[in-house]
C-alpha cells in the first residue's frame, strides 16, 4: 500500500544503508513525493556534506514546489556547514512535511518544525518513529546523555554457559557468529573486558573481518595485572586504554605507558566504578561500547543500569555443571519478579545459532 | 507446485490433525491421486478402526485402478482387525505408491513394500521421511526399544537460571508460555521431577487444561522424604509413582501405600538410577515421559544419554548470580568441544517468550 509509512520506509532503508559511513553524524533518508509520484530521494552520506533534505530537494527540483517531503528525522534549524534545511525546505515551496522523530538533542528539538509550521507548511510527526529512533539509537544517546552507547555482548550456550566447568570455551559458537562478532566489533568505537577475562584469553579484541575498524581496547584492571607481553600491550592493532584503582602498582604504570598503553587511574579505592568509566569514555568522545565480558563485569554493569542493549549468540548445545561460569555472575537479583526484563526482542538464526537481541528495561 | 511431496504434506497434515487420538497407533495420513486429480483422501482416527489408506481407498472407490497412492507410514501386512493394508491396495489396482518412512518395527520393516512390489506396484520410499518420523517420534522409539521417549522441559532466563540465588521462581514465563507446558503434560503419559523440586514447590504435576489429560506422576526419591500432606499424595489427580532406593524409610512406604502412591524399590543402594526408572517405565507400558527438573536430574539424565528431546521456554529477563540455579547442574561437561549438540532446532514465539526445540545428539 502507498501511503504515509510506504515512503517512510524508504527514506528509512537509504539511510540505513550509509551506516558507518555519516559518523559522527546520524544517518538520515528523505523522500519528496509530488502528486503520488516519487521526485526526489535523498540521503546524508558524509559528515560535511549536503544533508538528506537537500540531496532530494536538489533531484526534485522544481517539482518540489507543492510536494511532500519525507524525512526520517526532523530538518535542522541551525546555520552549519550546510545550511538550516527546514529554511531550504520552505524556500522550495514544500507543502508538507512528514517527519519521523524530531531532534534528539533537547536543546534544538522543534525548532525545525517551527520554522516549517510558521511557513505554512503541514508537519505530521511520528511517522516510523520507532524504527528511525532504533536505526540511530547509538547517535540519539550520545547527543542527549554525552555517554557512549552500551551493548553486552556474549557468546552462551543454551544453558547460559561462557565456559565448561573445566574453563573450556572454544568454541562455543559457530563460524558466522564469530564473524558477526567481528562486524559488531568493527561497528563500535571501543570494547571492554575485565582483567580475568584478559588474563584468561590474552585477546586482541580487534575486528578480524575485511575492512574492519579495530575498536579502541578497554580493560577493567584495578591492580593492573595485565602482563606487558600481552597482545593488547605488544600488537599495536589499536590503542589500549587500562582503567585501575587509586591502589595501582605504580612501577607497572610506568612500564605500560613506556608501551603504549595508557592507564587512567579512577576514584576508587581498590576497585574500578564501571560509572566512572562510562563517564570518562562520554567525555573522551566514545559513543559507542561493547563489552565482552566476563560474567561479572557484565553483572557489574547491568547492576549500574549501565546496559542499552544486550546481544546474544547462543549455540544449540548444552554443558551443564553448577560450577560453569554462566554470562552472568555476581551476586543477581533476590526476587523473580525483580529481574531485570528486555524489550524489543528479537531472535534469528545465524550459522548454527541463534543471535538474540533484546534492551533492559532497568525499573 | 504439484509433485510428490505436496500430496505427502498433504497427508501429513491430515495425520497431524489425529494427534492424541491414535494411541497406541501411530498418527497416519493417505492421498490418492489419479490422473493429477485427489481422489481419495484418508487418515487414521482410531486406534480399532480402520488405517488411512482403507479410508483413502474407500473414498477413490474405482478411481483407485491405476493410480497413485501416498502414504506417511509403510502400509501394513499383518491381519489385525483392519486386515493387511498393502493388500487392500494390491486389490484396489493401485498402480504406483508412494510413502514416507517404512514401518518402525524392524521386524515387520519392508514387509508391506514387498507385498506392493511382488505384485507389479512401482514404490518410492522416503519422501518427507524426516517429517513422518517426527510427527511419530514417540511411536517410533517405544515400538523399537519399548522405552518412553523422553523430553526435558524447563522454563529459564536469558541467562540459563531456574531461580534466583534466593531459590524466587515465580513466574519466570509468561502465561502463555506456562498454559503450553499444561498441553505438553496433556500429551505425555508419565511427568517426572526430583524430591528436591517436590519438597520446594509441592507441585501437583497435573495438566491445568481444558480436557487436559493428568499424566502419572513420578517422584525420584532415593529417602522417600516426599511428606504425606503433599499434593502428589493427597490429591488424587493422578496415579503417583516414587522411585526409591534400597535404603528406603520401611515405615515411610508403608505410609505413603496407605494413601495409594506406589512405590517401587530400585536397586541402588542410596540414590536412584535414571536408565532402572525408564526401563521399568517402558516395561509398565509407559510411552512417552516429560521431565520437569531441577538442573541435578537434568544432568543425571542427560549423562545417562536418556533424553531424546528438549524444550526450553526462555523469557526475556536476566537475574544473575554466581549461585543463581540453572536448568543443568551436576558437574558438567569437561571440554567445550564435547558439549551436547542440539540438532533441529527450532526457536518461535510464544506471549512475552521464546520457544526453544531441539533434539541432544549423543557422541
Amino acid at each position: 500500500m502507498i501511503n504515509d509509512e510506504f515512503y517512510m520506509d524508504l527514506a528509512l532503508n537509504n539511510a540505513k544503508a550509509m551506516k558507518g559511513q555519516t559518523d559522527p553524524n546520524p544517518l538520515v533518508g528523505s523522500v519528496i513525493v509530488n502528486d503520488n509520484r516519487i521526485v526526489g530521494v535523498g540521503t546524508h552520506l558524509k559528515a560535511g556534506e549536503p544533508h538528506a533534505e537537500i540531496h532530494a530537494l536538489r533531484m526534485a527540483g522544481e517539482k518540489a514546489k507543492g510536494a511532500t517531503i519525507y524525512v526520517t528525522l526532523e530538518p535542522c534549524s541551525h546555520h552549519g556547514r550546510t545550511g538550516p534545511c527546514a529554511e531550504a525546505i520552505v524556500k522550495a515551496g514544500i507543502k508538507k512535511a512528514v517527519i519521523a522523530t524530531l531532534d534528539p538533542n533537547p536543546i534544538v528539538a522543534g525548532n525545525g518544525v517551527k520554522i516549517l509550521k510558521d511557513a505554512g507548511i503541514e508537519v505530521k510527526v511520528g511517522v516510523r518513529a520507532k524504527e528511525s529512533n532504533k536505526m540511530n539509537e547509538v547517535f540519539n544517546k550520545y547527543i542527549t546523555e554525552q555517554k557512549p552507547f552500551i551493548t553486552l555482548k556474549a557468546g552462551i550456550t543454551l544453558d547460559g554457559k561462557v565456559a565448561t566447568h573445566t574453563f573450556s570455551s572454544k568454541w562455543i559458537t559457530s563460524k558466522e557468529s564469530r564473524e558477526d562478532v567481528h562486524q559488531l566489533r568493527s561497528e563500535n568505537m571501543a570494547i571492554l573486558v575485565g582483567i580475568h577475562t584478559a588474563l584468561k584469553d590474552d585477546p586482541a579484541l580487534t575486528s578480524r573481518i575485511p575492512n574492519g575498524r579495530n575498536p579502541l581496547r578497554i580493560v577493567m584492571d584495578s591492580r593492573l595485572r595485565l602482563p606487558l607481553n600481552y597482545q593488547l600491550v605488544t600488537d599495536k592493532q589499536a590503542p589500549t586504554w587500562i582503567f585501575t584503582s587509586k591502589n595501582y602498582d605504580k612501577e607497572k604504570k610506568k612500564q605500560l605507558e613506556e608501551l603504549g598503553v595508557r592507564v587512567i587511574v579512577t576514584k576508587s579505592e581498590n576497585s574500578v566504578d564501571p560509572i566512572e568509566v562510562v563517564n570518562t569514555l562520554g567525555k573522551k568522545g566514545i559513543s559507542s561500547l561493547i563489552i565482552e565480558g566476563g560474567g561479572n563485569i557484565h553483572a557489574s554493569f547491568l547492576k549500574k543500569k549501565l546496559v542499552d542493549k544486550v546481544i546474544l549468540y547462543i549455540a544449540p548445545k548444552l554443558v551443564g555443571g553448577k560450577d560453569a561460569p554462566t554470562f552472568l555472575e555476581g551476586k543477581g537479583i533476590e526476587l523473580m519478579k525483580d529481574a531485570i526484563e528486555l524489550t524489543d526482542t528479537g531472535i534469528t538464526t545465524i550459522g548454527n545459532d541463534f543471535k538474540f537481541i533484546g534492551y533492559p528495561s532497568f525499573k
